[in-house]
């Protein structure tokens, strides 16, 4: 941490700040500047709280320097995590694809998308049960109904499933029937649900908050890690900003950067990420040109019946189209 | 919803959109323009998904214009709604003061700082006992010890309780001590919270998400509503954007808004909303001339030594000058 | 600033980072922490540049700690500033309002309203005279002809005008009609006009851009004050975020900042920073709580009739009451 | 338009707003619903300004469905628009690629990019006479001497030049030197500018503003084509987010939208768009994924050296490696 002083800082104060960083039992580094002086705290073993420092008279700003994650980071953990699950490797050399409805429907019409997905190039299932939703009024999701048709899916084709656990209450239910628990970006700071799930013999699959910064999202991931699973795998499904022309703004910029600064794998959601039909493919693309080690796409056999989120959901042909041009993208030298 | 076509939609696509109108139980109304035809939808008594509709060959797009948000709108329910909770009103003629320190500390810190809060005119006492941090390796509260200090205060002082809820076990040990459970910005769109606390009978102070649009607030109350509990105080605490001269951004313009659309009781937190000490006592004015029906205001009787959000914190004489300041302030003529 | 290095520098590169210090004229001073060592640029007069020294081997990032401004900065030039003009003080003990209809109308109509807002109370004057359109089909104000008007306004009520400047080529033409010269927020770095209007004898209304960060902001101001004019008014208008309940998110968290940090006058513009009409009052205010020097508030005679901006100008009837407002606000206890 | 009455309106309200609807020259179609009434607007040929129409009692709200633009839409002008400037097409079959330093530094460091960048096949060369820079004291740019410099490129390496225009009065001396005008991201709405390149004869490379919507961005082109000036390359180069884990978030959604909304070209700028070296050659295979015709790369021989933007530009040996990624990403079936 540097400690920034006031112009006006006097001695005596300047003294106090020293002491103070003593007493927190770190070292004090005086960096005397023309105008004013700043402080260096050395001898940290990880991210100093600024509390008691920023509250001293003459001290103008504190400004962390050491980043606060540590079991996600590249640096104390520097090969790639390779989640397996049934058969499948996220993270390992080929980029995987989570397709299905957003909702789970009827048994007969899930197993028909589901069936439709592992032709066009699927490997893992995803749908939800418990669907959180802006109005009460809205569809919830058929619940514990939709975990044993999810249960039928995985039996008939083999797939993994994936689908999104909204409280800590559901893990135990989720058990039997999900293969990867997901956390929604609505969700992705509901620390008690974290607690929880770092306890889980699960991968969670960890998508980015609305508005999480890069380092709250690594800090959430940091919270399942420290809990025991070390199982994550990242989703980025776009943030909020001030764009009105896709439902949200899918931010590709983080891609390279989680490749670089963790080891955990990197997904993409580019079905909630842009929000219209159309343009799902053309993002798909991008998300793996970034360097993605998979897609998580809202695919269903009749897109616009689609409980919810129709207007985001493919078709099972656009599936198709999207996992031959994996094929294409897969001639890109790798970067990381 | 207002259905608009696009310019080379036929004639069959065009009936075809609306005998899928007529199907969904509405009444279609074209409206034929120069370009390019829309079509009206009339008789429905809420929001219409428009899943079944975008879908269709020959829609452009689909325009909600029903709100869809009921129980919370001042149109349903003229009259303020006012909380009443150990004698104190919160949307009554005169805005409330809610105070104390981030969290809960010692007893004896904790009990002195309520009583110079109340000294400086506080008329609600509010610390947090479980605390949603970023980082699994930050202070996350006193918990249960932290309840029985807060029993303390009430007792001692008596003054209302509020605190943070972080989850649905939670709300059984708090019951005793607390008097109104806070949703925290990280929760406002935990829906099984919501619907946890939709059941309980204590009052919900909401406070808005970090990107929360302004519907999206009003949806999370009406999920309290609509589940039975009908006690809901807003809160406003700041938002998110590309600003960094400031910890958030806090969003006065909600303020007349609330009081326009909605019965429900409004409260600004300046603490959180500006997140420097320096700035909370203007930010504090700005807010109840806005028209906010409370404050909610960090304060401590040694600011910097704060366990946690020191750097946002008030010192108790600063309470007691913005408590000044309100005098004035209920100088101006009402608007709502 | 203070130079990150990463964990794997090697000795040579630190030495080579610390001889390019030198190479440019500074003192390194090595800080050694546990896990990566930081080197600190002493002995620079005013920010360094990052450019020559990110791109060594072994440097992880540069972090900028002094402020880029200088001229703008209350450290600099302690007092505030008073801008004086046509017998009106801004920057002084009292409030001034600006208002005016968004655009000049017709010479009677623009007459009628420069009336009733004298009447009303108002201290200035303020009408477009060439508008910045999103559209190339929208109206684009009356031009030259609408600056004779002006002097009309300012001959018949002796109150100074306000009136934006597009361009460097407008300069001339308006020397003679306008008393202020209001820099737009879409102009804000348009810096071929502010180096124009920095030799230019006339005080100078900065608006904000829509995405301007605090620092961008004054840096903006600097340009001018770099030029050589000191006269310059900062005006907070609304900033671009997620927010789509209102026109702008009207950042008032800037306003006891820039009290403290410069000593500039700044005023507000509710009209712009909330968007609608019903909200104008309460926002002005707020603006004046918080510290705001003057309000800048779009005003008719018969609002709905403005040739623009009808949705966010008020009567000069609600105007005479912002007015009123400001007397009871004045009671409040000076803070800077 | 849609015009939403208030639940409160009045017969003789509605009747009102029907008759000023007539009295604009439109036809005014009133759709009943359960709670409230609403009036579709038929009849007219633009988008309606909802400012006469806003202010009548009993008005909620105006609703816009027309689309402003018209000349940059592909509804009015079906095929692609190539811009062909000395032998390169822009918006033709095969992606552009335009790189070169940020600035134009030394006639022999400059001339030395250039062969370099060119055998790593450039097919455009970019570099900045005339520099926006956010502070007065920073490197403003060479200048007319970098102009002549630029001329050099062209007639020793045949490449074509882009350059950015700062204000209308350079223009001219930029004629001889420059083949396309850049307009860079803070002048996207100096609107006098934009019209005065509406009515040059050379391409104009027209930047998205920081903050610009979608509908923004297009509007400033339509200035443009309304002046006569059909030679419009648009560029996204990233907006202002929330974000700080990059200097820009890339906004790759814009790209398949512009693909199917406009006729004109778009490239991406994806130096700019994430702002660190690293991350710039997988956000250009981005950007190619998702349907950029052209990139725009900073580049240099030695990029650490750079005058400005040295983190973001990337070695001319990178550039050679993105122009390899263009020929794998080439065998991706066109969506467009």
């Amino acid at each position: 941490m540097l400690i920034i002083l006031r112009q006006d800082c006097t001695n005596e104060q300047c003294t106090e700040v020293e002491e103070a960083v003593v007493r927190l039992g770190y070292k004090p580094l005086p960096v005397p500047g023309e105008n004013r002086t700043a402080i260096c705290i050395t001898g940290n073993k990880g991210p100093v709280d600024p509390g008691p420092l920023i509250r001293l008279p003459g001290v103008l700003e504190c400004i962390t320097v050491t980043k606060p994650y540590k079991l996600v980071s590249r640096e104390v953990h520097p090969e790639n995590t390779v989640v397996r699950v049934g058969g499948v490797e996220i993270g390992g050399t080929k980029p995987v694809v989570i397709a299905g409805p957003c909702s789970v429907e009827t048994e007969a019409r899930t197993l028909a998308i589901a069936e439709a997905a592992k032709a066009a190039g699927a490997t893992m299932f995803r749908a939800g049960a418990f669907k959180p939703r802006t109005s009460p009024y809205s569809f919830q999701g058929l619940g514990k109904e939709a975990l044993v048709t999810l249960g039928r899916v995985r039996e008939q084709f083999g797939l993994p499933i994936v689908s999104e656990v909204l409280d800590s209450e559901s893990v135990e239910p989720m058990q039997d029937y999900v293969d990867v628990l997901q956390v929604g970006t609505r969700n992705m700071q509901n620390f008690s649900l974290l607690k929880k799930l770092g306890g889980v013999r699960k991968p969670i699959l960890l998508k980015r908050g609305l508005a999480a910064t890069f380092e709250e999202w690594l800090m959430a991931a940091e919270y399942l890690l420290a809990g025991g699973n070390e199982e994550v795998i990242l989703c980025e499904r776009g943030v909020r900003t001030f764009n009105d022309h896709a439902r949200n703004t899918l931010d590709l910029n983080v891609v390279p950067l989680v490749r670089r600064v963790s080891h955990l794998p990197i997904v993409v959601d580019p079905s909630h990420g842009v929000g219209t039909r159309e343009r799902v493919r053309p993002m798909a693309r991008a998300a793996l040109a970034a360097g993605a080690q998979g897609l998580l796409i809202e695919s269903h056999t009749d897109p616009g019946m689609s409980y919810t989120d129709a207007a985001q959901t493919v078709s099972t042909n656009t599936l198709a189209d999207i996992v031959r041009d994996m094929d294409v993208l897969s001639g890109l030298e790798p970067l990381h």
